[in-house]
């Protein structure tokens, strides 16, 4: 039996936990669009919140190409991004109404020297990105798989830019309108994370007792 | 004239902004920590967050060194965390009770091959750690500035995981604990950000027009 948008949302809500931010265990990574618009208000609050991350030295080496399908000037660039995934994103990606592409400078604005941190930071970025979008019911996910030469040349991103990964932005869509099964079998599969005792050490390997 | 603890909370807020996250708005790296521990249940609680971050392919590269000082057996990782610091982040760092040192494998478990975007994903989950931190009223400070051949030595850290960053965690300080006046100048300086025309474009080096 097919399950409803909103059954597939609940049943990827981690166990609550008091105390915990709800966004944190609310938000997840559809793979499904509604054929809806974000509008450019929300659009500016993801932003605004990933503007607000951290970073090392505080250098932002944070960059975002903004693509909008169907939407001038936005369309160029959602366009050039659609036609760079690989793989099963090709599939999916095309039902969401906006593709960010993150980039990030590979260099501190200071010196020139090299950023190690510079992918680092625009994950804690996109992770503002991402859980702001879920505190205004939008869904989103981020995926890696894309020919990064292409894009790079069709969005003439400068060679001291990393290319990073694109994000899908839009309201839920009903599971099955991915068509592929296997797409569908994955956007109805439980969300799972390894236990607290595989990733909190005491020492390298000794689980941490933690009180959760 | 000196600023108190919570009047340099009051000016790292961001402005506020409607519909944006309160806890993206509120959260700040501080150098000052006062002198109380942290509970076991608000650490359960930042890496319960920080296990539910997204993550490439969903492999949850992260593992986690909890170092707490005084306190067997977390003691050990918080003495040799703190020995390989860096510069400044030996002076303030110490008064921290929790370090944490955040690594990440650097292969997907399913193929050996290597995972780019696993320090990436670290940053997310970092950030989810960091946001739940702020919202239960603790403070975290990131820093990338330590010795990394020693820490992988000392903490017996195997070939195949990448070194990402400590975090220090724990309540805000009085900014004139820090005693160094460079640092006590950085502590009570107001957050800065770059504009979002700086970091969201339309084309490469095209502002964007958002609705902020």
């Amino acid at each position: 039996m097919a399950l409803s948008a909103d059954q597939v949302h609940n049943l990827k809500q981690a166990p609550p936990m008091e105390g915990v931010l709800p966004v944190v265990l609310n938000r997840w990574s559809s793979r499904s669009f509604a054929d809806l618009p974000v509008s450019r208000e929300d659009l500016g609050k993801v932003f605004e919140a990933a503007r607000w991350a951290a970073s090392c030295q505080n250098e932002q080496p944070w960059r975002f190409l903004l693509g909008i399908r169907d939407s001038a000037p936005f369309d160029a660039i959602y366009t050039k991004l659609l036609d760079a995934l690989l793989g099963f994103n090709q599939e999916w990606a095309g039902a969401a109404p906006v593709l960010v592409l993150g980039v990030v400078d590979s260099r501190f604005a200071h010196n020139g020297k090299e950023n190690p941190y510079a992918l680092y930071d625009l994950g804690g970025a996109m992770a503002h990105f991402t859980l702001q979008a879920a505190s205004l019911g939008l869904t989103s996910r981020q995926l890696a798989g894309f020919n990064h030469d292409l894009v790079r040349e069709n969005l003439q991103i400068p060679a001291n830019y990393v290319l990073g990964i694109i994000t899908a932005l839009g309201y839920q869509g009903h599971p099955a309108a991915l068509e592929n099964e296997k797409l569908v079998a994955r956007e109805v599969a439980p969300r799972e994370r390894k236990a607290l005792n595989e990733l909190v050490f005491s020492s390298w390997g000794e689980p941490a007792e933690l009180i959760v």
